[in-house]
């Protein structure tokens, strides 16, 4: 019988992760039918096609940094469950509401990629900005619910990889929240804080 | 020979569930393309930017309901499909039912979302809660093609948790009818409805 | 070593099977994406919107019908790999081709909804059609590269299931050209012979 | 203890595949929404139908190579990490990258499509090859990474399989830079060599 229990919530654990898996891999997907193609009205020339693509560039690079943002949740996503054996409702709940956040990424990096470069710009970063404070917030709630200690295999929580997340996951919602307050008065410098936390997520993965 | 009957059953049922995990995934990421960029014609700055976007709370209201709905159906047709040993055509064709609607949400939420504050709402409100009301329907045939004492495992039939979903399931179809049916007198009602289900469903999930 | 055969194969299936059901459900999800919500210029009101949404069942009936196709064709695929013990080369190749045409199924339903009511309709019906004498050619071919002895559990090439799968397959391109072939004099009669032959899909599958 | 270590790896690389499939899978079915449902104004008859959806067949050439060339990156990823034994930071952001770039594909697609009968064609068609050479760096980064010895099997790295990849791949950014530059001065041959390296890609895959 507990033989049973074990093998049923493992079993449970596997599709939680399949099912996130699947909304992370579609979300990210959906990002790039945010680049949409050009329209010239007259004057359809090679030089003017060229320039039309190249004045995209807020859009490829809105579109590169809310990618490697989710693909670095994913990332971190997959390392959290890993030490978790077992799914409960609360975490489904915790699951789900990050999810709900991060499948309204393409929303607002369409936000950005129309805005950018209008006087709008300010309401446009704070926006973008918001969704992740509101984001790295559902990721420290999903965290804390992974890791009670009624999930964890049997001496996990003192792990190393634990403790760390546990400090780590902490700066997100403020870090992005800094973000979302300098968007008024510099979006350039809101995006480059968004920048600037992916490279930062990026590179303490690295040394896990 | 039994043996082998046993495993290719359940990488059978495997499949299904992979299947099923892979359309409520993409349905419930392609809920957020009906998110829609507010297009500003002229005076375009960062007042009239987060007006349009926080004029429409609708969507985001819509967008969520339709969310959490569909992430509690993922839930209970993993807790149903956790009890079910093999799957036959019936539990597959059962299932497309549901699949097919539950494709259909992203739709049934646009109009929603379209319609909320024109005169069209009373419409638009019964539509999306009578797409509600086939869901629950498909909902309750595939709980009673899934319990089928021929497809769960020994016992399973008499455990606390399939009771419980044979009893609670039989009153998601009168619940979302009533839903349809309050909305030509008050939209606002029947969305109220449809926010307390899935309310209702959450709390009902976190007893078991 | 040839222990580590095996399992290598065994695993090359079931990524193939992983991915096409990826394919298949993100095909079969986007059907629901033809389903355009009304734009109504004016006099919005509830008897125009009911008026409206009422006026696209040629909208809904061809995506119940490929949506039912495609999940039958998901539902066959399935079961012609429990057969397979591995993937080749080949085998992918034709796996690919039946995906090529899966996900133009969207497509061509988008072509039929839109000139349904048109004087157009034999044009549309006849594409419509069309696509799926090519996706039951892809479908035969996928089959019988998948049933290849060197293929097959050994004994597997004799079982009743298999020899089915070479009969009624083979019926799939006359029969969907025999409705291309109709479309033009009657687009109703070549609907009807899309709808029964998904009928008849579902019910010889329900014999197996 | 190593008996644990293993274990958990080959999980790590269990949900690598599965999201790269699910990010390849979702890819791949998004080339089929940028085929348009052309539309009408006046003289809407089967005739005008047809030769409308007959002068589409750019659109249809460049839909089946992106098709066929992302399908054939997903085989040889699928090839390359049935090698690998476990994943590890690097390969993770290796695999994004590449992921990253295949998920603009359906844009890249999108621009050929639009501008293939105007004269903005060669820009379009620099364009598209250009995203490829940026897609075979990025594969050929991705085989570099995955085939490191400390993530190989014991002795993989000496197989002929991964002998015949590391010579192999070395063509691939070469051979699209030589689409991107042909590009300028014949769109078709642009178009051609693309089409000749997917044969070869797919020629060169029935080796194995």
């Amino acid at each position: 019988m507990p033989e049973e229990l074990v093998e049923t919530s493992e079993k449970e654990t596997g599709r939680l992760e399949a099912f996130s898996d699947g909304v992370f891999a579609v979300a990210i997907t959906l990002l790039a039918l945010e680049l949409k193609v050009p329209k010239l009205e007259e004057n359809v020339n090679s030089q003017t096609l060229a320039n039309a693509l190249l004045n995209q560039w807020p859009g490829y690079f809105a579109f590169t940094t809310s990618f490697i943002t989710v693909l670095l949740m994913w990332v971190h996503h997959h390392q959290i469950l890993k030490h978790v054996r077992r799914a409960d409702p609360p975490l489904m709940y915790a699951n789900g509401l990050l999810l709900l956040l991060i499948t309204a990424v393409p929303f607002s990096t369409a936000v950005i990629t129309e805005y950018w470069r209008t006087p709008a710009a300010p309401a446009a970063t704070t926006f973008y900005a918001g969704t992740f404070v509101l984001i790295a917030i559902a990721f420290y709630i999903f965290l804390m619910t992974a890791i009670r200690p009624a999930l964890l295999a049997p001496g996990a929580a003192q792990t190393r990889i634990v403790q760390r997340f546990r400090r780590d996951y902490k700066w997100g919602p403020p870090l992005y929240l800094a973000a979302a307050l300098a968007a008024p008065l510099s979006p350039l410098l809101a995006m480059a804080i968004c920048t600037a936390l992916w490279i930062f997520w990026a590179v303490s993965t690295k040394e896990c």
